[in-house]
């Protein structure tokens, strides 16, 4: 018997250990278990996902990833995002999980675990669903259970971030593991080792923000999770204790462990729901601070009479955003210096203004010297204050409570497919990028989800 | 101006954290750099790992990673140890070092740092050498290389092995990824992005101890390596800090942080020289017991007459191999009862003894429940004490004060050639295990050092 048939039909009341019993609960959920407002936020992930895949998919890290794979070879399965062509299975998920992360774009998970699940999960998905026919059903509960194996083994680990780990890289390669062993229909023995095998490859360090690492760790993420569910599905096997065991992930990763995590709400409480998206490309901690910068321009006060922007933030914004002169479009996505000055010079924040021309722009550089940052540890991480004070010393304030894209002020469907077509026309062209939003609404319902992709890797100007 | 020319042409005096400055020694070391005794460690490394790694090529495990390899695809281009196939760059370089390390039979570095070197680097170094043509002392320089890597990062994360995580794993990934990045030719500043991109890759959980995923923690060590390497050649970039940074390796990965010991004594401190080789095919813990216990079997007590083996061990023996009732050949090897066990009923600890079958064997089990262990911490980790008590009270005593393996008490190149042809023979056969055997012995006068998995990996029965 099965250790899911033990589970299912309960003959003899089991003492599981979390990773199994969450193991057992991720291998037994079915599509009509998922509410339909979670079937609604996987679209809309589906989606946001899609467009800054689309969009990465022309930023020169790429072109250099594909270069080192062309190198060590692949074969053709996966269609590559926006590149007409195809990659292996496993360096498919890599460049797709990359392409996805890399103008720091993507949807950012909220309250308390900062994670960016889809770049790793659905690149991992989209790359597993070649290898068989998949509906879209399945991949909506594969992607929503991806939420629950990241965010709460992140919960498990409070102390992982802080631990100097770049979360989208860890808990991203977990989440892929999951999602994918899901797809695969593993059984709940499996799925553990599917979880286990994630597990000990996540990885993924703080310390490469600013560098083409930090997008590399969300593919490399969606690689470690394809691999670890086809080997779990040919019986390899791990710990079957890999969150809570002695030295297990919420005990190594973190110097706070609280397994219980795991469980508390499992099935109820859907985390794909807190998924936030980005109006702006760049770090989630520095939305608010933008909203209200923007706002100041209603006070106009024109550029050259800026004596001062003040803004106000969380201290976490700080420590991940505080690089005050960047020299590149990357770099300048952790500058709250250049986020502010961008933001009042062109009202928005957009992946033009993390461009490698805007980094050093005079402009920019001129008013970022301007910018005098505050932390106050009262406010949210989606709260803000801003002022501008005028050369004549005139000062004018806007208070920011909840950022756009989060849950308290989420971005509406419209806005979403807006954000989406403004990234994948450029590369897809009109009709394909509507064509695509159109299938991604109707997900539920698509027989074959390898028609996502198809769509997504031409571009425009190839058959 | 690169990097590379401004160290080594030293203009002006340069202030380079520690991880440039290694990086800039790994780019400039020349083969006529090393003395003749690392060359011929290096040359004991490579026939030691070949053949762990041809007798693991039949491990049940192996063909499971295969299987799961095969449903994703790959393309042809490493020969397969002992597959009689060939595999993708990445896969290969996954598949030999996971064959490598799968019988936990491969070289263990000594002195502080538990790291099983060979297995990731000499898979990733192979795999990665199929891609162009590159000569013995190309690999030889980038092997010793490696060692310097992966010891030293280790020694600038003194608590890294405490903190739960598989050295082989972490640091396994760094020593590849140099190594690579050296047999490739990166210059400093393209070296220093493949050790950062060999970091963020780093993984390998101790929690995995005893299933599949230790060993194929080794292979996706030197997987990630070669993948840091081709993608540093392209021009991806990496912080330049990765070792020292504020969240850079020896500060996440260890509570306790020395970046200095990255270059100590470089260039004339060679770590590959204390590089262990194993007579017992179990943790290197555990050899000095092995010793021990085969010494008493002079003493003439049958094993019906036993009434208790006494072993006094390290403490840290029995934090790593404290299983007490081993169900499988991979559990076993992670006892001390059981390895006492064994060593005193067939006076050996070799591969037959870790297999399903003795696990479980009536008078193993018999004999383990009267192994009684006590740690001493007085005792160095290579040292042990070994008493047989007989049914009539006599006690017999044995002390080991160097195990055999280590470099107090090195296995001669007789008694290497001899393990090495014990695990080739069953798989090569004679001729061709004798063959591989001389081509690396004269591995510094190869030219082509392709020959040397070409004839690793056809199994006797194939042309």
């Amino acid at each position: 018997m099965s250790l899911a048939d033990q589970v299912e039909y309960g003959a003899a009341p089991l003492r599981l250990g979390v990773s199994l019993e969450f193991s057992a609960f991720a291998a037994g959920l079915d599509y009509s278990d998922l509410p339909d407002e979670v079937v609604h936020a996987c679209r809309r992930g589906v989606l946001d996902w899609l467009g800054c895949a689309i969009a990465g998919s022309r930023h020169p890290t790429i072109a250099r990833l594909l270069a080192g794979l062309d190198v060590l070879g692949s074969l053709d399965r996966v269609p590559a995002i926006g590149q007409g062509r195809r990659l292996g299975i496993l360096e498919g998920a890599l460049a797709n999980g990359q392409m996805g992360h890399v103008l720091d774009f993507d949807d950012t998970h909220m309250e308390g675990v900062v994670l960016h699940a889809s770049s790793p999960v659905l690149a991992a998905l989209f790359a597993a669903a070649e290898t068989d026919v998949f509906d879209g059903r399945s991949l909506i509960v594969a992607y929503a259970l991806a939420f629950e194996a990241g965010v709460r083994t992140g919960k498990a680990s409070p102390a992982h971030h802080d631990g100097g780990w770049h979360l989208t890289g860890t808990l991203g390669s977990i989440a892929a593991g999951v999602a994918c062993g899901r797809l695969l229909g593993l059984d709940a023995q499996q799925m553990v080792h599917a979880l286990g095998m994630a597990a000990t490859q996540a990885a993924g360090m703080q310390q490469n923000r600013g560098t083409m690492c930090k997008s590399f760790q969300a593919g490399k993420a969606a690689s470690n999770g394809v691999l670890a569910a086809f080997l779990a599905r040919e019986g390899f096997d791990s710990s079957e204790e890999i969150i809570e065991g002695r030295r297990g992930f919420s005990r190594i990763f973190s110097t706070v462990s609280r397994p219980e995590a795991m469980l508390a709400g499992l099935g109820t409480d859907w985390h794909v729901l807190r998924n936030g998206y980005k109006p702006y490309a760049c770090g989630i901690v520095l939305h608010p601070m933008i909203d209200g910068v923007i706002a100041l321009r209603d006070f106009g006060v024109k550029p050259e009479e800026v004596a001062a922007l003040e803004v106000t933030v969380h201290p976490q914004t700080v420590r991940i955003t505080g690089v005050t002169d960047p020299q590149t479009g990357l770099q300048s996505k952790f500058s709250v210096y250049h986020s502010a000055a961008v933001a009042y010079l062109d009202g928005n924040a957009g992946l033009p203004q993390y461009s490698d021309r805007r980094a050093t722009a005079s402009d920019v550089v001129t008013l970022r010297g301007k910018v005098r940052v505050a932390t106050d540890e009262r406010l949210r991480n989606d709260e803000a204050h801003a002022v501008v004070v005028d050369t004549s010393g005139g000062r004018h304030e806007v208070h920011v409570d909840h950022a756009s894209g989060t849950r308290a002020n989420p971005m509406s469907d419209a806005q979403l497919e807006a954000k989406f077509l403004l990234n994948a026309r450029p590369v897809l062209g009109e009709a394909r990028a509507a064509q695509l939003a159109r299938t991604v609404w109707a997900l539920d319902r698509l027989a074959d989800v390898r028609q996502i992709l198809a769509l997504a890797a031409a571009p425009e100007d190839l058959p």
